[in-house]
């Protein structure tokens, strides 16, 4: 991984201060989720009951347990950083913890916490920032293989479908890695670029960067962004699809939307559409680009529609269709490696 | 158009300086091609013999005939800025006039130039910043026509084409503007958006800031980046594309390149290729979208072969396909407006 990409060192403390609504920890949580073992502990104020179900430790037990990183878990309720929580941040960095925000306000702007990096030497660092010196997209032919997930709008479970790819993977000794290109991905893997941020001239680039060569048989799974038939985000898709040159794809799905979320003027595409969209332009940087299955979000369906509608749309495409959380995602790795040259 | 767009005051003076070879001096020399009632004149270093046909003017002549902007028309022969350049600028910038530069390096990197605005009010406008405050595009549907330059490859002449056809239609008496998306485009039409430069979340809503609504006889004409089916750029072009929703679009082309520009691993695509790419991807914001014909920049054919290879293009798209300086874009314009509803 270059120089190009953010990197956040384990391990981690996650700061949950006074947020006691779940809905408003889900990075906290995809962190432990995910990657437990990256976790030494959670940061509570007390009297707050909410919980990631890891040890509770102050900054100062943080730091004399060798934690790297207090990383930001949680939406601060007004939005912004101040008070406490200003004061527990500053007390990490003036101990030597790098302090990760994947919040719009740019930590550089506190003065306080600037003040303790420099005397720690300890970083901020911002994960919406996107990388400097990357390069413009060259469509040159990478090593290693690679699946992209794709979707037919944003937040459909194109995240939750690559890294829950990349495990299963894993767990049958193939070799993979998740690559993470939003906010969150980013602070569950550790590290990647926030491929929405960065300047269209250089956001295949980036794709490629986020990828680099890697062992003949080693998968970057790579987690989507926005969709290739959204009026707003397209050519952020096709920026990640070029450089990202996938040799597989997943479509994600969620099948109650009538129109794109927070567009009301804009369909729903079928998923059979997002798939000809996918192949007809990945095929620049990948002409063996092929969709190995569908990944469906089936959670606003009535229960007793879910699996039908799973078993439909597989008769549809002719591909593996799961929901990754109700069936898990077998049938997707066994297309993969079945289908693989 | 909006706050967000880039805004030239005219009437300029040209920059040339001590620039001899007119290769450097393009921009200078398409702002009076395309502009002249917008120039008062050009400004040399004594000695220099390289004129753009416009009068010599020193700075203060400038000001005093009520000139608004200093352009720098020449790309400096070592690429800085430094020495008599900046003394003139910053004169130009201490009398008022607004200084104006396509080049990498910002002008307020210049502590000189930045004194000399503070004191006068004038402003230092760098073409290649991008505009804040963007939205991302909706897709919604704009009042008004619009007519795109794709490209199969970047220099293959969709400025000067969108340039030509703005006039041509303008000569005709139908209201037409031309959107300028590059910085030379920018110096030329004295406004618009450096589209390549603007974060990849916003590319097509910039695009749609740059052609607002108008009247519904109204034509932009827009001009194009990159191409579709480039490795590096394509996520340019498809965020000007959705932003732009054209109602027509000319395949800009250059016929003897087997390989992209400076990607000598990619493929040079059909017009064929990219007619069909554009319109597959160019549907989802305007269903409507049609290719009216081909531009072609034959000057690298052996002279003979220029006609012919317009006449076969022809027969092949049965579409009509002009060199706009060899013979004009007449055929183009034809095209239009017989195929306007």
């Amino acid at each position: 991984m270059s120089l190009t990409t953010i990197q956040l060192k384990a391990p981690y403390l996650i700061f949950i201060g006074d947020v006691e609504n779940p809905t408003f920890a889900k990075t906290g949580a995809g962190i432990v989720q995910w990657r437990p073992e990256l976790v030494a502990g959670q940061l509570r104020f007390a009297g707050n009951s909410l919980t990631l179900g890891v040890p509770d430790m102050t900054v100062q037990e943080a730091a004399k347990a060798g934690v790297k990183s207090i990383i930001i878990g949680v939406a601060p309720v007004g939005g912004k950083i101040e008070g406490e929580w200003l004061k527990v941040l500053e007390e990490a960095a003036r101990l030597g913890l790098d302090v990760v925000s994947g919040l719009h306000h740019r930590l550089e702007n506190f003065p306080g916490l600037v003040a303790a990096t420099e005397k720690s030497g300890s970083q901020l660092v911002n994960v919406r920032t996107p990388a400097q010196g990357l390069p413009v997209g060259s469509g040159k032919k990478r090593s290693g293989k690679r699946l992209l997930m794709v979707g037919t709008d944003c937040a459909v479970g194109k995240k939750y479908t690559a890294l829950a790819m990349a495990k299963s993977l894993q767990e049958k000794g193939v070799k993979a890695s998740f690559r993470a290109t939003g906010q969150t991905g980013i602070m569950i893997a550790g590290s990647g670029i926030p491929i929405d941020t960065v300047v269209t001239d250089f956001v295949s680039g980036a794709a490629e960067v986020l990828s680099p060569d890697n062992d003949k048989d080693h998968w970057d799974v790579i987690e989507g962004q926005g969709s290739i038939l959204h009026p707003g985000y397209a050519a952020v898709s096709l920026g990640l699809l070029h450089g990202s040159q996938p040799d597989a794809f997943i479509v994600c799905h969620e099948p109650t939307r009538p129109t794109m979320e927070g567009f009301p003027q804009a369909t729903m595409p079928t998923v059979q559409q997002c798939m000809e969209m996918t192949i007809q332009c990945g095929k620049l940087t990948n002409p063996a680009i092929r969709c190995i299955g569908i990944s469906v979000n089936t959670s606003r369906l009535p229960a007793e529609e879910r699996l039908p509608y799973l078993e439909k749309l597989t008769q549809e495409t002719q591909l593996p269709c799961v929901d990754p959380i109700l069936t898990g995602c077998e049938k997707l790795v066994t297309q993969l490696l079945a289908t693989n040259d």
